[in-house]
Parts: C-alpha cells; sequence; structure tokens
C-alpha cells in the first residue's frame, strides 16, 4: 500500500438540513455519532460545520469546542479540520474558532460565483485567516473552487503565509463556479504537480458529481472527501 | 491573410491616471484623437472607459454617447466596445450606457479577486447585463479572469442568454486572480476549441505581461488586447 487514500468525512455541511435527509447530523451529540461512525469505516479526516438549534450555519466557537471534544474522546487520532467557509460567517467570524487549534482548516483563496450570490473571499481576510492558521499550528486545505485558486495557494506558500506545501481541494460541481469536467480535473493534477511536485491533494465533487470525482481522484493518487 | 488577427484598443483602462503616464487619455476628445491614432495604426476595436473631470473612473452615460459620436465621426467603421467592468460603478449602473447600442461591450461572467478587493459580479448582475446586450444587440466580449469563467460563458449561450458563439478574451496577470501563465494560456485555447469549437478568441495580459500574452495569442490564432 505505498499511497494509502485519505478519506475525509463532511459530516453536516453548511447546506442540508433534516428536510432534505432527516440522517443530517445537526446537534454536537448527532456529529460526534455520525463522525464515529464514519472513522470506524476508514475515514481520517472529518470536515466539520456546526449548526445553530435550528440547523441555520453558525460558526460559534462554543459549538466547534463540544465538538472537538466530543470527536477527541470518540475517534481517537482522527484529524478535525475546521470549515472556515463563508456560508457560517462573515467577515473575521469565520476563523472565531481558530485558536481552538484544530489540526487542519479549510482556507478559501480567492472569491467566486456560487448559487445565488458572490462567495467573497477578500485578499485582506485571507491573509488573516491563513496568518491565523500559522499561529495556532493549524495545517490549512485549500479549497480551489477555480483554476487560479492553485496559483494562489502556491504563491501564499512562497510568501510563507502557508507553512508547509499547501494541501489542496479540488472543489467541482458548485452551479455558477467550476463544473465537474474531466478535462479540468487532470489539469488541476498537472498543476499542482508542476507548481508543488509530490505534494498530496484531494478533491471533491459537490452534489450529483460526488462518486464521479471521487472515483477520477481515487484512481489518479489522490484523496477523497465524501 | 486567412484569419486576420483583430486588434482590440483599451484606450484608457479604469485604473492608469496622468499621474502615471500623462498621455492617458481621460477627456473624451483626448480618448477620440488617440483612438483614431490607434485606428489609422491598424486597430479594429476600441475597448473604452470613460472618466470624470477629476480623471476617477466613471459610467455615465452621457460621456459614453459623447465618446460613441467621436468615433463614429473620425474612426467609421471601427467596432466600439464599451466596458461594464466593475471599477466604474456598482450593479446595474455599470450597464446604463448599454441602451446606446454599442457594437460590443465587455462582459464579466463570474467573481474573482483583484489586488485588494473581490470583484463581484453576482449571478443576478450577470444574467442582466446578458439580457440588457442582447435586447440591444450588442455583442458580448466575455472577460475570463478564471478557467471557469470559460464554462460560465458557454453556459449563458447555451441557455440563449449569449446569443452567438461567445467571443471570450483571457485575461490574465491581474493580482489575485489568474497569472501569466503559459500552460494556463495553452489549456484555455484547448477549452474554447474544446466547448467552442471553430469560435474566435483573444487574450490580454495585464501590466508587464502585456507583450508576452499578445505574442502567445497572435501565434496561436487568436486575437489581441493591447
Ligand atoms: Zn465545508
Ligand atoms: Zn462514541
Ligand atoms: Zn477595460
Ligand atoms: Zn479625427
Amino acid at each position: 500500500m505505498p499511497n494509502p487514500c485519505i478519506i475525509c468525512v463532511a459530516i453536516t455541511g453548511s447546506v442540508p438540513t433534516k428536510a432534505d435527509n432527516p440522517a443530517v447530523p445537526i446537534t454536537v451529540a448527532e456529529q460526534v455519532e455520525s463522525t464515529q461512525a464514519a472513522f470506524e469505516a476508514g475515514a481520517s479526516i472529518c470536515h466539520a460545520h456546526v449548526r445553530n438549534e435550528d440547523g441555520t450555519p453558525s460558526s460559534d466557537p462554543e459549538r466547534f469546542a463540544r465538538l472537538k471534544e466530543g470527536l477527541e474522546t470518540h475517534c481517537p487520532g482522527m484529524i478535525i479540520q475546521f470549515s472556515t467557509g463563508g456560508r457560517s460567517g462573515a467577515g473575521t467570524e469565520r476563523g472565531g474558532m481558530l485558536s481552538l487549534r484544530p489540526d487542519m482548516a479549510s482556507l478559501s483563496v480567492g472569491s467566486n460565483n456560487f448559487p445565488t450570490r458572490v462567495y467573497e473571499n477578500p485578499p485582506e481576510l485571507v491573509d488573516w485567516l491563513a496568518g491565523e492558521m500559522l499561529t495556532h499550528d493549524i495545517k490549512p486545505e485549500v479549497e480551489a473552487f477555480d483554476l487560479s485558486h492553485i496559483f494562489q495557494a502556491v504563491k501564499l506558500h512562497r510568501e510563507g503565509r502557508i507553512a508547509d506545501a499547501p494541501y489542496i481541494q479540488f472543489v467541482m460541481g458548485v452551479k455558477n463556479a467550476m463544473p465537474v469536467d474531466r478535462e479540468v480535473f487532470d489539469f488541476y493534477v498537472r498543476t499542482v504537480d508542476r507548481l508543488l511536485p509530490g505534494a498530496p491533494w484531494c478533491a471533491a465533487g459537490v452534489g450529483a458529481g460526488q462518486i464521479r470525482v471521487n472515483d477520477w481522484s481515487i484512481a489518479a493518487g489522490g484523496h477523497a472527501r465524501t
């Protein structure tokens, strides 16, 4: 097994609710239970969003703290990754939980369109979030919603604002951002190989493209987000 | 001469001022004079921004009207392209001059970062601008600041929101967006060839990369923005 595949489980995400699927874990207790099942099935990273009681996205550090505590107890050794994505808060609020020092955190490095709005990651906020991750010794997972985001990650690394070779995730299938496209996927892989030789990477297909992108990623030597 | 190169001259742009270079044409009279010189030297398209008296960017339809009139008189047959770019106004203000029916207008179809801020093109605004161009029979030039913007242009065309095969311009060299990169340039060309077989395209290098991108574009059978 020269290069085991890392499976990252996004237990909750920021969009689906119990109305979409009653199995979506919303409370911290549900999230811990759901993560433990994935951990026991082989997942190594937990990508975590937290929710308010009513199911709406939250960036409450207290909830993240309780989730982290639960995961450390029930999933010993699992890598905990907090989302700093833009659906759960605005501006620096998105990184308010980074002082809890999770192992990893997601980091968006550019802006793009989402289905109904602009996903805003202004340069100043990107710098601040990257700085918080440096300060708290958190490994970023760079979310590449478009090709230029790979170049931005490389630039941040060259400038010392991302400590090690960035771990980049290709995100495909978000409406109005990058669609699920095989040629683009292959070019993403070649671009990471060219700019960050030897660096691991992963890929996520959102919605209907999930399994397809998982297949591509695993076959090409990458890692997978479920 | 099977495929003559179309030269598009951006006489003013939205950023440089007379303090940067005294030759930057600011008044409508200066813009017409400068465009005429470029027209006589072989440029076929005039990409136009207008400015306020103090040199700051403007989206004033009255100024665009005077510019169009001057260009029609002094550069007969030249293709007039108005910029709807985001530095000169917010929201639908950016398209307030489209009822003047220029031959072409620039159209951004996605969002991305600029040197110090987010270049915001929310889906609703993109749809509105594309709709205005349809209504007034204006040919859009799609500004691709990133790879997904090519896919967005194709989608708009498939949905009938861009009438003919979109004319796409690859924009490289804007800080925090796509850098000037030869592999990416080649992939852009292959992507347009794949998704819009036979469609013409052009490329612009911003700042230091301008001549390099012009060279690449002309050699690869594309058109050029100066
Ligand atoms: Zn997430
Ligand atoms: Zn347990
Ligand atoms: Zn322009
Ligand atoms: Zn004249």
